[in-house]
């Protein structure tokens, strides 16, 4: 990693109705909305095998998180103990990545439809994996 | 993420005895050894709450990768047609991110002995994270 400064670029963005951190869900299986992944048109190319039904893994980098941050509450509940964020899935953290595993639910030219997820609206999208079968399954 | 380019920044590094790509396998689960990932000792309380027998998602950088590349012949089997970059697990793609689901086999300090894990010696990690139960499990 040169110079200690890789640089992560937007391949989309997410369009959802979440606005705020306060209107969203802790993970997408707890009540979170489908949402638009819009991908950028010029990496289109990458979607091929992808299709309705799909099973992947979003990646976000959340941009409304803070990365000084080393201790937290679980689930924000003051009455748990601090905990590593590295032995949490808070926002917070060195590099604020988001895993969210979602279905594909339809795919429009360079936007997908995929949900359940609880990335706020404008995130930004980083990568897309699929969801490996067995025991490696993410 | 402001003027497109966030940086993300190492928070430790992987010690393998693998050296090249030609002697990785592709998942971890096909054969991969144990490794150790040294996290930065100024981000050792990140780690408070992990445990010897921890299940994580340890995410890195695969600063061996290509970013230019779109479409990819899957498991590099050239006799299989070429898929998208997102519909697949290969390391050449925008964001070269790597998810590995490992299990924690000892901490000593701020060293992690982890496994089984396909990453190469002197890959960068960017995040650890716990494997959820349930649904949502990554």
């Amino acid at each position: 990693m040169k110079g200690q400064r890789a640089r992560i670029r937007p391949i989309g963005v997410i369009r959802s109705r979440l606005k705020t951190r306060g209107q969203a869900p802790r993970q997408g299986v707890e009540g979170a909305p489908d949402a638009w992944l819009e991908l950028s048109p010029s990496l289109m190319a990458g979607l091929v095998g992808l299709a309705a039904g799909s099973q992947i893994v979003v990646v976000t980098w959340l941009d409304r998180a803070r990365r000084d941050v080393l201790r937290v509450h679980p689930r924000s509940d003051r009455s748990r103990p601090l905990a590593g964020v590295f032995a949490t899935r808070a926002p917070d953290r060195p590099n604020p990545l988001g895993l969210h595993r979602v279905t594909v639910r339809r795919i429009v030219k360079n936007r997908l439809r995929i949900g359940p997820i609880e990335a706020l609206d404008g995130t930004p999208v980083v990568d897309i994996k699929p969801v490996l079968g067995g025991a490696a399954d993410f």
